[in-house]
């Protein structure tokens, strides 16, 4: 028996916005899975800023995904056939499935999710890896301190709104940086940050100066630009930065300026580091466990902007990352 | 009795390079010491990059010098005259002494040095604060370790060639990065760098590739801007930067671009960490006796650029680190 998988390939490698001619979406019989694979029916399609990088032909923390190649994306499925001992017909999934509407996988590259702990969409997001970056980055590499004053930027993004919520659990002041009104009122009156900056109403500096006097001790950067050098400007002693992306500047087809006021890192002791969520692999279990517990008690509340479509529609749903159309973590769901 | 005091005061705060205008050059009665304090000689005026941004009235490390004070210089003198019983008439003292022939000040704020372990320029280099300043910036800030790629800018400068033979001791390759052949030779021929780049002689992020093509684990940074950038250009998983200073930038009149490629930490999971010296007020004594028993074994040369005059020639001579026209540590002998 072998299944016709719809998916979406590289067709070339975009030269700053991803558009038609970046993609081919068309179908491909798959192969039936041999010994330690698995056939997996996608659900949930995870999209994700990252993925831009991705595209690029350039030397990073990952390959770029392949011209001609399916799309990398993680995902949320149901197996429909095994061939490996750890997964029966009829269990949840989750791994990189790619942006297709079956995949044929190695198990040892699945995990298996439960559905009873949390619905599908959110294990792409709070539980999944825009979650795990929230934990790792803020607690192993911001190092956070109940009593910092923390600024995130994404902050109604998937990974923001993680680490601002993190960030109050643990007894902070938290300030987030987001577009627009409505996202800011989200962050405060239900995730209970301590205030929203909303960039798209005048100088960031300006308004951090007004909501965070003293400075801030830590700073979570998924945007760079303006929002990094504008934290910069504004450390404290001892402050920490950790750079876990810079969407700002993913679709830029000219260079992009670097953060003018680094020297504030020498003047207030600072620092400043990336990270990339893979090397926590082995932990990862512990930032679900402390998510999950956190989701159960409520004081984390999950959120996922799920577009209801097919793989057809992920060029479109992708772009909504870039214009900051979603609020909490952005889900395709098939 | 008086003591007539030639002082270099600051007139005006300068926009870009200091000229005549910045500085008043004048004589002052001294008032005699009171309980407590002493009267010092001056007898060698340290010359640091860091004095630029003292002239600035920004928010910094410390305060900036005053209008009309005398300017802010560490220093070697004798002691004249005492009213502190840990010092007695003839002792030699180090301290921030202020550009000027004689000194009252607290005795809380001097040190004695021993001139038989070291000349007295010495006690303002390798000794002093540059030396101290590579010590804790390479082992506690870079966190240098045996076997790592080194980089240093600066690095026939008073803190850079410190780095640079703290490191080699420590079983690193070393590259350094300088201004003219002249200084190049001296860092691979006497100093036992294991490379020099000359960036007088073409882009740095080239050479750097030829010269580390596997990238370096650690980058100290006297000077900013486009080395800086080269070098994050260069990085190596989990490297470090340690950032001491951006001499290219101190005279800017414009504002200075930040490093374009600072997203090197997050796809090398880099880290980049200011520092300032005084922090390590308190451990001066370990860096002081581990660089003086180098000196002592001869695994560290110390180096001094001396200029024979007066106070009156300390705007000229401070203009000498801007052109790059010292090689080691700038000093002005009275």
């Amino acid at each position: 028996m072998t299944v016709t998988a719809r998916s979406v390939h590289l067709a070339e490698r975009p030269t700053g916005y991803p558009d038609a001619s970046t993609w081919s979406i068309r179908d491909t019989e798959l192969n039936a899975p041999v010994d330690g694979e698995v056939l997996v029916k996608v659900s949930h399609v995870s999209l994700d800023p990252a993925m831009r990088g991705w595209l690029n032909d350039a030397k990073s923390y990952i390959p770029p995904v392949g011209i001609d190649e399916v799309m990398r994306a993680g995902g949320i499925g149901t197996v429909v056939e095994s061939r490996h001992p750890d997964f029966a017909v009829g269990d949840a999934v989750t791994g990189s499935l790619g942006v297709t509407d079956h995949a044929v996988l190695p198990g040892k590259h699945l995990t298996t999710v439960d559905l009873a702990v949390a619905p599908a969409a959110t294990w792409l997001g709070a539980l999944g890896m825009p979650g795990i970056t929230a934990w790792f980055g803020l607690f192993d590499v911001a190092k956070v301190q109940p009593g910092d004053t923390v600024l995130v930027s994404g902050a109604a993004g998937a990974v923001g709104s993680i680490v601002g919520q993190l960030a109050k659990a643990q007894g902070c002041r938290v300030i987030g940086i987001a577009g627009g009104p409505e996202k800011c009122a989200w962050l405060t009156d239900e995730l209970g940050f301590d205030a929203a900056i909303d960039y798209k109403q005048g100088p960031i500096h300006r308004q951090l100066r007004e909501f965070a006097p003293d400075g801030i001790d830590v700073y979570f950067d998924n945007v760079g630009g303006d929002m990094l050098d504008s934290a910069l400007r504004s450390l404290r002693l001892g402050a920490r930065i950790a750079i876990c992306g810079a969407i700002s500047g993913y679709n830029a087809t000219e260079p992009v300026p670097g953060p003018a006021h680094y020297l504030s890192l020498l003047i207030n002791r600072a620092s400043m580091a990336g990270f990339i969520v893979f090397d926590y692999l082995d932990r990862y279990p512990e930032a679900i466990q402390g998510i999950a517990a956190m989701i159960a008690d409520g004081s984390v509340i999950a959120r996922e902007h799920e577009v209801a479509g097919t793989v057809d529609d992920f060029p479109d749903t992708l772009m909504m990352l870039f214009s900051g159309a979603n609020t909490g973590k952005l889900v395709l769901s098939l």
